[in-house]
């Protein structure tokens, strides 16, 4: 047994000194982990951030367990103009209804939506686009909600690129999703909008499973159905408004604690980057500005850019953004490719 | 360079032979993953049920990032008698906070605490109990919390057997937990106990993250301190009551949806295990039955045991385990340690 031993560790020493002789060989340059982000201080801003926080003895050190970085998807993931994609969901999702609801045709908000009144749907209420999603979103299974969202996104197109919404991510931040991945960070997606909505193609879309996507939610409903087994469904009460400082609060009822990076890209997220930058020196807050007509849409706090009802990014978060060393994105001169379809 | 790379290829032939050689040597007998369960039913379920879901091919086989696995903690992963830990603090917190609180000498609940009146706390009515949580658990940060719970944890010991209240938990559960994340299984915990209370000592205690602990907890509130900077409190306002269907609705909010195992021990319990038996015909769902008075305690729906009003294991609950195929778990004959430190 001894001589085995013997040759086993001989074996083992020529095993090393062959794997060390076939990785010199197979020496490769690094590929760059963002392809998509031109020179300049954003993407330094990540390099320096992702290279402080995974070096053993740098004091911004995080342990791989404790890496979390949190995206807020609309006008961050992908595009949110000219609407919100769940609302335009919600809003087929009336025309599919409509039929069961005799009603609605005399009633608003739906009225208006079956009319295809559009002047009328842009003055519409918070409390109208609650109304709206309550009957779109609710009395029903959970499984039977994410059915029913999964055929629409198979065949829903984005109005301007003639694409399906899961095409219309912006390939610059899907290249810093995985670069964070790879040094082991685990990314959330932390979204006003619905968490059941987005846990249906966040895996696919983003690489980010179910339980890594927190949403507003509504407050599920155990119960049986006739054969006595258990379901959940969908009743019309919501549980969490994951928004403004519900980010913040929902990050912390999740994770237990700050992630150490954050992006957004509006008024909502302002909570989230600060609940961030709260632990510690190093931790990365990044704000996406739209300000590239060309290539997407130009709506923000830069000079001359119209506001915007949705994703409104006010002067006020850009002020707080440059007094605290957060770095602002530009679409137009950060990125050099938008989508993975387009320049 | 092309004989570099023949080199290179032969060096990675030779690599594989002594590969081969190297683990053919060292091959050793799988060491028993379960060495504090006794052979029988409960521990081939377990066995069984990692084997089928985890071989590629088998129609239970489930992807490793879809593994699952849920525990509920007082009485299924550590000691819950002669009270829940947490409200052991609770009690303890009401002496020490006592002198900022003149009034509680004379008015109830706190006034039977501060006599240590144990015939007037066993009467204590749920609202009481919730009184002393709030009390005791609310109107700091949530950094300032946990400091708090660590400090209790570090000096108080249970009475019965002299050691702090985190040695007080399952072996044969320890190994279960250990099996699973081996086999790529994440185990949650999904208690009825505070979430934030949980977190402050479940990764040293069972190797789970403060994400993957589920509980009941307070809607955190956002805010800033005099500096400014963003701080998260704990108002006294109760968001999750996780306990019976709120532990089938958790798992949902926080997972996604239902497990593939699931272990719990009390009526509180039934309707995780039965949203995990939704989720297919290969589903693992467990109950700790406690029947051994001489190593730990016996109450439950054994001839003969009496009721406990905590950790209640109703006869309705044994019989709907037998009826659906789940397995419940004799403490004395399935346990061959309990402790870690006793047999």
């Amino acid at each position: 047994m001894r001589s085995i031993l013997a040759r086993s560790w001989i074996a083992s020493v020529t095993l090393g000194l062959l794997c060390a002789l076939v990785a010199s060989v197979h020496a490769q340059p690094v590929p760059d982990p963002l392809p998509s982000w031109n020179d300049g201080s954003s993407k330094q801003a990540i390099v320096k951030f992702v290279t402080a926080t995974t070096t053993t003895g740098n004091p911004a050190f995080v342990a791989p367990g404790s890496r979390f970085a949190t995206f807020d998807q609309d006008g961050t993931l992908w595009v949110e103009q000219p609407m919100y994609t769940q609302l335009i969901f919600a809003l087929d999702r009336v025309r599919v209804l409509a039929p069961e609801h005799p009603a609605w045709k005399t009633i608003e908000p739906f009225k208006s939506v079956l009319a295809g009144d559009r002047a009328a749907m842009a003055k519409f209420t918070m409390k109208d686009l609650k109304e709206i999603l309550l009957a779109t979103h609710t009395g029903m299974t959970t499984g039977q909600f994410t059915a029913i969202v999964k055929a629409w996104l198979a065949t829903a197109s984005n109005p301007r690129w003639h694409r399906p919404y899961t095409d219309m991510v912006y390939q610059p931040m899907l290249e810093v999703m995985r670069y964070l991945r790879a040094n082991g960070y685990r990314t959330y997606i932390v979204t006003g909008g619905g968490q059941a909505f987005v846990r249906t193609y966040a895996e696919q879309t983003y690489g980010v499973p179910p339980e890594q996507v927190i949403g507003s939610a509504l407050e599920a409903q155990f119960t049986y159905n006739e054969a006595g087994e258990a379901v959940m469904m969908r009743p019309p009460k919501l549980l969490i408004n994951n928004d403004f400082s519900g980010k913040a609060e929902d990050i912390y009822l999740f994770i237990g604690g700050p992630p150490q990076a954050a992006f957004g890209n509006a008024a909502g997220d302002r909570q989230m980057l600060e609940y961030t930058q709260s632990s510690g020196n190093r931790a990365l807050m990044m704000l996406v500005m739209h300000d590239d007509t060309a290539r997407e849409y130009a709506y923000g706090p830069a000079d001359g850019l119209p506001a915007s009802k949705i994703g409104t990014f006010p002067q006020s978060l850009y002020d707080e953004a440059k007094a605290k060393g957060w770095n602002v994105i530009s679409m137009k001169h950060d990125w050099k490719r938008i989508f993975s379809f387009a320049q």
